[in-house]
């Protein structure tokens, strides 16, 4: 279940939203403003905005796969500045993420996984995924989507979730 | 781990959105004017307001684990008009959730799931949980979230994510 959430899951919202930065490239040309005017945007003074949102949830998908999984994961300098450089992360992300199988994770629920911030205290991989991985990856996608929407992307929430694996009955 | 999700980390959730409703309320009714004028905020013209946004997490969370275990979920009337009536609904879907053990999940993963407007077409219990259910409710209560940070309500991520169970080292 770890694996399906972390690399199933997380990959295809990254690729979702891909293809929200896409739409919101047209938009911009369509307006002939620069898209980089989006990714300065935010919707609170105090909130990052949506270049850095893209940065943080690529790295909590990317950093949570390897707490969970013991691997090391690529570090990304956080030097983008266009459309094209962010889809290009989320690219990288989803490539690093397609290294780990299901075996990866087989004691992923009772690793103990710690952050530098976290001064010495821990958690057991099922409490951080639950706890923070997700929550926080979810949070950062849609608060990104969120910003486009606000800017006028034309976009609905089946960008955001994609395609349902439906079987017909 | 569906329990876990379901109802464990959502119930969490859900708590931590109440109480970003009190300082809602805290933010109106200092800044002196109505708190529904919050209710009736939206981030894109053609996006649902918080009040709905509400409501339809609540029903995300109350319904998914109504489709995932088979039993049935109480219906809830979209009347709430205030912030109170919001947080009774949200006490409501609590208190249904926790009806549920871990016990009623044991078939979740392979259960099949429908809507009406699936058009008979489903998805297992495992699918759905990731493809939809997950993904919904966060996002319902993140784009909650943003409304209230966008009008100026003092809110930081720790209180979309709550308290950590963090042990020392």
């Amino acid at each position: 279940m770890l694996y399906d959430l972390n690399i199933t899951q997380f990959t295809k919202t990254l690729q979702n939203f891909s293809r929200c930065l896409d739409k919101a490239a047209a938009h911009a040309d369509a307006r002939k403003f620069p898209s980089e005017v989006l990714l300065a945007a935010r919707l609170a003074p105090d909130q990052f905005a949506l270049l850095r949102q893209i940065q943080i949830f690529c790295d909590t998908a990317k950093n949570g796969a390897a707490y969970l999984t013991g691997k090391e994961a690529p570090a990304f300098k956080d030097e983008e500045k266009t459309i094209a450089e962010l889809k290009a992360r989320i690219d990288k992300t989803i490539a690093f993420l397609q290294t780990l199988s299901a075996k990866d994770f087989e004691a992923a629920a009772s690793r103990r996984v710690s952050q530098p911030r976290w001064q010495g205290k821990s958690l057991s991989g099922h409490e951080f995924a639950l706890h923070h991985m997700l929550p926080n990856f979810f949070f950062h996608v849609t608060t990104a989507y969120s910003i486009l929407r606000h800017n006028g992307v034309d976009l609905g929430k089946r960008d955001y979730l994609g395609e349902m694996p439906y079987k017909e009955a």
